[in-house]
């Protein structure tokens, strides 16, 4: 944003006494804005200094046609295909990405969303659940809103409200209630919650696993929900040396909690899924490569990058009426770890 | 690189007639350089209008401080952690990472060389053998030379000769060499060798494989090579619909390859490794997904980041006398497919 950072979209608007997306349809040429509209704006603008990178295009000045994404890790599965999927569809509509690994404390997110909004970018996409909340701290997404203010900011993963602010989100509240019942109906009533985050989708995968047990009439124990490490051979001693806990199913909000489930029912000699039923999340390339083969629920990362992106390109031209918020819903992969 | 596309450091270099290493030590204020010399550059560079962003912060212009990074796919597994590495280390010394996904094609790599060219990029570093060659076209890497001429080009896994190019490789020769040996060693004598590349890298493989047949006086045939994709069902598949072919150990050049292989045993009611002797590579978290686990060759792709990164830090600051060459031992990581 460089030298005029301290002039955003917000004050254009108030300036000219018009909404911020009259700003938006003017600095992008929009035809259907009256001219006298028009030229109050510009002269707020031009009164103002006003030459936010996002808007520079429009005002025919000179925008670096980047987009910034921020994710924890590239290393991850989930995120490393979430960023191949972005980077082509950007690609294809003439943008860069430069792409900054955060890491997970709140700090770090906010350090390096400031980076980016240093560089004359046009759009942030902030790529994972994490950014949009944990409640091991407070629930506190002001960090997004603040830099929405200078750059449209989009969410894949999770539900921020806020001007400026677009997400997309796999229902994972849903597929979550869906794979518990799934498991109740057939039979299990010790259902193991294994997460490895505090994240915004976590807590939707917790809270749809509470209500379809509340539903079928079951108690949600907090024993029952671990919070652990998303690795094979943590969760798998982790399952080995849990005392005074019994569970019949293994539910695991990340494929490789889940395999791990699958190698500790392989040491025990307990048969999969006669003996324990175990379900994944992801649907990445671990659930192919485990024996038994792993069920596990799509959450879609392809339509939801897609969607995400050409949202973007619908703002970055000016388009008017695009939504703030989307949700796509996802389907499980019924492979060798469940009878459904 | 701008306005003066057409004026590179070797043409400084001839206009002042001096090596393009005093030309950077002068651009970088090294204080090496005589007063006489340092002139001559700079009368050089004040008539061309030269100013390669790589060397423009020695000369008190603005450095974007980025570096492209160029991957084929970053959803692959090597390739995501490849940058994952890249990016922390880089962030640490201040620079930013755009990153492009070019694609396996000549044509795709040229277009997205030359579209990082065009940014503000100090330097380019290419994540993947791809880059440096196949023989399946011309053994062409004339585009790397030609991108050199702008900016230092850094290339992981593959050595490719010339000016102003730095190449960090895993001995992957060695590696396939040793891994060929000790299945000969252990009774081996039909070793499948499969590869899902004709990289620069996937050659070095090949050579190992072939020369360590040789050194026990085997006979490597060209039906035990093949050419598949890097997937689990399609080589089970291949396996399975071999004719003519027998085996006693498959030796992959990436870990799916070799889960696969793993796969086709369990299909076919065959031990591993009693009946079957399994060989990966790349050491992924499939080896320790997969069952049973897989033995596979760590190729060190975390030091072979590091190393590139702080060449090229070394590169962007003046410094002397950096290798434009190093290569990196493997070793294998012994799990259950293998009796060494």
């Amino acid at each position: 944003m460089g030298d005029n950072k301290m002039i955003n979209i917000y004050d254009i608007a108030k300036m000219s006494g018009v909404s911020i997306a009259t700003v938006s349809r003017v600095v992008n040429n929009n035809p259907k804005v009256s001219e006298k509209t028009k030229a109050k704006v510009m002269e707020a603008i031009e009164k103002s200094g006003y030459t936010p990178n996002v808007f520079a295009q429009g005002l025919g000045l000179k925008s670096m046609r980047t987009i910034g994404i921020l994710v924890p890790s590239i290393a991850d599965l989930y995120m490393s295909r979430a960023v191949a999927y972005i980077e082509d569809n950007l690609h294809d509509a003439g943008y860069d990405c430069i792409l900054h690994c955060s890491g997970y404390t709140a700090a770090e997110k906010e350090t390096h969303i400031q980076l980016l909004l240093n560089k004359k970018i046009d759009a942030i996409i902030l790529v994972g659940s994490t950014y949009a909340g944990s409640d091991d701290e407070t629930h506190n997404t002001d960090y997004i809103r603040r830099a929405a203010k200078d750059v449209p900011v989009f969410i894949i993963n999770g539900l921020v409200d806020g001007d400026n602010i677009y997400c997309t989100a796999s229902n994972d509240y849903q597929a979550s209630y869906d794979v518990t019942t799934a498991l109740i109906e057939n039979g299990c009533n010790k259902i193991l919650f294994l997460t490895d985050s505090r994240s915004y989708s976590a807590n939707q995968k917790k809270e749809g696993y509470k209500q379809a047990l509340s539903n079928a009439g079951l108690k949600s124990e907090d024993k029952m929900m671990i919070y652990t490490e998303n690795s094979i051979p943590v969760v798998k001693n982790l399952l080995n040396n849990l005392k005074d806990i019994e569970f019949d199913s293994v539910f695991a909000t990340d494929d490789a909690m889940a395999v791990g489930a699958i190698k500790y029912a392989l040491l025990k000699g307990l048969n999969v899924p006669e003996d324990i039923s175990i379900v994944g999340y992801n649907n990445s390339t671990l659930c192919i490569c485990s024996e038994p083969e792993l069920s596990s629920v799509d959450n879609k990362i392809e339509k939801v990058c897609k969607d995400t992106c050409s949202r973007l390109i619908d703002i970055l031209k000016g388009e008017e009426n695009v939504p703030n918020q989307s949700v796509v819903a996802c389907s499980l992969v019924k492979r060798a770890t469940t009878d459904f």
